[in-house]
């Protein structure tokens, strides 16, 4: 569509990307940006009359991008480009359907979520929320050395535990760059699972056993793909790093954490719909697991103070030095620490996710090649 | 000293050690066990009393062993068995005159330190503290995505930051470990001091470099010994983990914080002795560096609600969409996470150092070798 003289085209931007990727959209003094101006999810009614006649929409995950987004855009829109490596908020039939390109973030958040994945997977095992919590409610100076106060169960293996387990519920990117860090914990063994309909992967087992097996990380001996059971049954510490969507809802369900081992560490650091809320607050109250580390909750951001995940852990005083071992196992049972959300927070990935943003949406505009576009097409034919 | 017939000889224990290792105690029926029954730090008054005529004694990092303790004991002490790998409550002068042998627990607590430090570069560096006591507080549903709220300094590298250095002001087994950790998640160099007496040890860092330099951790490019003020000067993340005593004391001051880079994180998991808390407390809340992890203050645990410390992070609201980088920045700058003194607590760590702690006594008592002794002669030459 080409530009009539005097008309700019416009360019929809859902949130604030910041004054450096902000003043790289400014700079198009052939562009109108349109940006929501307020420090707060941009409201629905907002984007819909905004984008009217746009050309590009640069919007979040939390903005819903279906039919009637794309009626009221009408034919000029020739692009969506989302500040996440999700796009579960877009509806891609209809996007498809109207040639509309759509931009995302795959890849650049990979480091920053593995960092957050090992911090929970550490955090939760080691009780490093409770601990906080006792500092700043200034209950240290009545705590002296015990020595089982405060213990967990280790990442890493010891003569006790020479053997340990991490599981992975999906096995991209974001799973093997996590797998990679653990590598140098001394994890011996490595099990996952990926959506049933793919064929088994020899070729990546066998490319990452021979990466595995070398230098500092020869540890690790063996990576498998399992079934669903076995992943529940063997983990030691189980990462949730899947997509979310209807296929892979609340696949870890009671059914699933019943069959976890008694120490072991959940994290979900992917999508909050893949972990039963109610199933994990029971598996946490009635000690069927050690621990959950969460950076996503189902509902998010809807989960208050009497969330039930949000209750646990609760707090319980030591009672004494004969709270050894099994005892004190059970005081100390329910752990559950949560973030909001906030796994690719850094500075480095966020602004290199806004500025991805922004170069998709000014080349869809552009009708260049863009960084970062979703293979609609192909991501169509392969849904079920 | 030979057992009188009908006499059994006295190994005294400042703590409970929990039922594995203290059955292992109690089975020695040549022994009178005397422990220490209260959930709660040994009283020095009772420690004295019963001390009187032992052959053995079992103590924490809290009980002082000094001159009046051996002066209780009398020539009967063989044996003094502590459950650390630190030994400066102990007066070893005083200890070697009577010809008692010292035992402690070294390496055993090693990777649980590392993965501690690890877990609290992360916190610190990723707003965890703040992160749970937010959805604690119930404030997630206030809490939208925004692109760079809580966001922080990133531990792995991103094309904006392909270089991050980690610093080691000590660098003994945990150091090395820790290392080990951070190589698979990219860091690129590391820099260590030592104490300044010892020679530079070409041939450590010649075989870290071969060992790094292979596989999976190829990332890391160099391992450098340096001056104080370049570890300050050049540090991303900055871990204290050197021995306590006079010789380390407030190595980390006021003149050393104000070298850091202001998106440096300090991590302490050795001693608190080793830090100024009032220069620290001032470089949060002056924005020197970015944040500080740590699981040691010193006069700890007499560290309550109101340690300056303590009250950083102040939480701060989130004021609004223009607060990007530097104003944002200015808003989340101090950051404090303060974990117990809880680096070695997990059920295998501590249970190997309280069955190593009896393994000391009871052969110290038996005149034969110990599992882990301390070449008191060879400590006391080496001293200043």
């Amino acid at each position: 569509m080409a530009n009539a003289p005097g008309q700019r085209r416009k360019l929809v931007v859902s949130r604030d990307l910041g004054p450096d990727t902000m003043s790289l959209l400014y700079a198009r003094e052939d562009l109108e940006i349109v940006a929501w101006p307020e420090d707060r999810r941009c409201e629905r009614s907002w984007l819909l009359e905004k984008i009217a006649g746009a050309t590009g929409a640069i919007v979040m995950l939390s903005d819903k991008i279906d039919e009637e987004f794309f009626e009221r855009a009408g034919p000029s829109l020739k692009v969506v480009s989302t500040t996440s490596v999700g796009f579960e908020q877009v509806d891609l039939h209809a996007l498809y359907r109207r040639k509309v390109r759509l931009g995302y973030t795959p890849d650049i958040l990979t480091d920053a979520v593995a960092d957050a994945s090992v911090m929970l997977a550490l955090m939760a095992g080691r009780n490093a929320g409770e601990g906080v919590t006792l500092v700043k409610e200034g209950k240290w100076p009545n705590f002296h050395f015990a020595p089982f106060f405060f213990t967990g169960p280790q990442l890493s293996p010891t003569p006790l535990s020479p053997t340990r387990t991490a599981g992975f519920l999906g096995f991209g990117r974001i799973a093997q760059a996590t797998l990679t860090r653990l590598t140098a914990f001394g994890l011996t063994h490595c099990i996952y699972t990926t959506n049933p309909a793919s064929p088994p992967n020899t070729a990546l087992e066998a490319s990452l056993a021979a990466r595995y097996n070398t230098g500092i990380s020869s540890s690790l001996r063996s990576v498998r793909r399992v079934e669903l059971d076995e992943l529940a049954r063997a983990s030691d510490v189980l990462f949730v790093l899947a997509p979310g969507g209807e296929s892979t809802h609340h696949v870890v369900n009671a059914d699933f954490l019943r069959k976890m081992k008694k120490h072991a560490v959940l994290v979900n650091t992917s999508r909050g719909t893949l972990v039963d809320s109610d199933a994990l607050a029971q598996a946490l109250h009635e000690e069927w697991i050690w621990g959950a580390g969460l950076d996503v909750v189902e509902g998010e951001p809807h989960v208050g103070a009497d969330h039930p995940l949000v209750q646990e852990p609760r707090y319980v005083q030591y009672i004494g030095w004969e709270c050894i071992t099994d005892h004190l196992r059970k005081l100390y049972f329910r752990r559950c620490v949560i973030i909001p959300h906030i796994g690719s927070a850094t500075f480095e990935t966020r602004l290199g996710m806004v500025n991805l943003a922004a170069g998709n949406a000014l080349a869809g505009i552009d009708d260049e090649a863009m960084p970062a576009e979703l293979d609609v097409a192909a991501r169509i034919a392969s849904q079920p």
